[in-house]
């Protein structure tokens, strides 16, 4: 089948999906970290992703497919053998299909709005944000994970919110999940998974960057309260 | 299988999609038009589609799947009778799934930009729509459609352009494509195809409502060069 490499960055959710899709499959790879920080990117990245150059990238046996949602449905494709991301049915699919969309269209913007803003407008952004997590929320239907009782498709896309959303409330000073225990529920049962808590990054790390990125946000915007 | 309905709007690229995934399966539907135009949405588009309220809605046998490219691969997988959008390899799967989705990202808001600006934003808008165009016509390798020989996923996505870039170009007085040979010729084996002039909008019709759009826009932004 060829080597796996991972072209990522240790502080992107966009890169953590693809390991998530990884380990979940038992697949071995290689994860190479991206400097992104000193805008240093890697030749290598630059040749593979030429269009976007940006993280991630798989490189499956010297082939780069980017896009991280793009790379979870190969990697599910590919490595069959593996717990099934997608169900196999073409409705049920569609509706994952959907809601995957959903967080990166609606949800994924709504954070950063909360996260690189501050005062009305970042109440104004933390009100919608909890609108649409209500939504996402109620596409669980009283399942465990939004895959059932494993993880699927849908968990891998949204996953990283189980991680960041409690560490943005605290760095931004905004209480966003308080009135959301489905949500909050899937985020307990979503972490507590060998794969998953595998790559997550070092949490007070990570912490770290976000609240100086937030400080550069703010500072850069004029955006203080 | 179930009736099959799509909820649309005549001059909608994104229902467009949706009629030619249908027509070229060969599969029969009823289009209902959704009054946008007055902003007089159905009730049965509130209850099909009530996370966007959006069209197109293909509702199958009363069940209903939002969101066009995720509507494409469902009659993908489900009249698996018909011609295949979507390769059978996994690599070649996702780079269709990259492809689709760079035209929805990069050129959608290219086109939007040039249609609804003027003077110099227009113009820099115009620059790194060619850009992303010509990015784009790599990706057909040589290739007659980009699903090769016959209409694939991407060109589905994508094939929108080829009616509306031309139209765009006259209303909002910008040369776009002159001097991207490959984008003319797949406009050009694209329109041709009995399936997708079938479908078609009428010409007049359609420039003289975006024509009308482009005059709202500019009126409202103040944007007349």
């Amino acid at each position: 089948m060829g080597e796996v490499k991972v072209l990522g960055m240790w502080a992107s959710p966009f890169s953590l999906r693809v390991e998530w899709a990884l380990k979940l499959k038992g697949v071995e790879y290689e994860f190479a970290n991206e400097d992104l920080l000193n805008n240093n990117k890697s030749a290598e990245l630059l040749r593979y992703n030429p269009v976007y150059k940006k993280v991630p990238v798989l490189v499956h046996g010297g082939h780069p497919v980017a896009e991280s949602l793009v790379i979870i449905e190969y990697i599910d494709e590919v490595w069959k053998d593996g717990p099934a991301f997608l169900p196999t049915d073409p409705y049920e699919r569609a509706q994952a299909r959907f809601w995957a969309r959903f967080t990166e269209d609606k949800i994924l913007p709504g954070i950063f709005g909360v996260y690189s803003r501050a005062g009305e407008e970042q109440k104004k952004a933390a009100e919608e944000l909890k609108e649409n997590l209500k939504t996402f929320g109620g596409a669980l239907k009283g399942k465990k994970l939004f895959g059932g009782e494993t993880i699927g498709y849908v968990d891998i896309v949204a996953g990283w919110l189980a991680y960041w959303i409690p560490m943005i409330e605290e760095i931004a000073g905004v209480r966003i999940v308080e009135e959301l225990p489905e949500i909050r529920a899937w985020f307990d049962k979503f972490l507590v998974v060998e794969a998953v808590k595998q790559c997550l990054p070092p949490r007070e790390k990570l912490y770290d960057l976000n609240r100086k990125r937030r400080e550069n946000l703010l500072a850069t915007q004029g955006g203080h309260p």
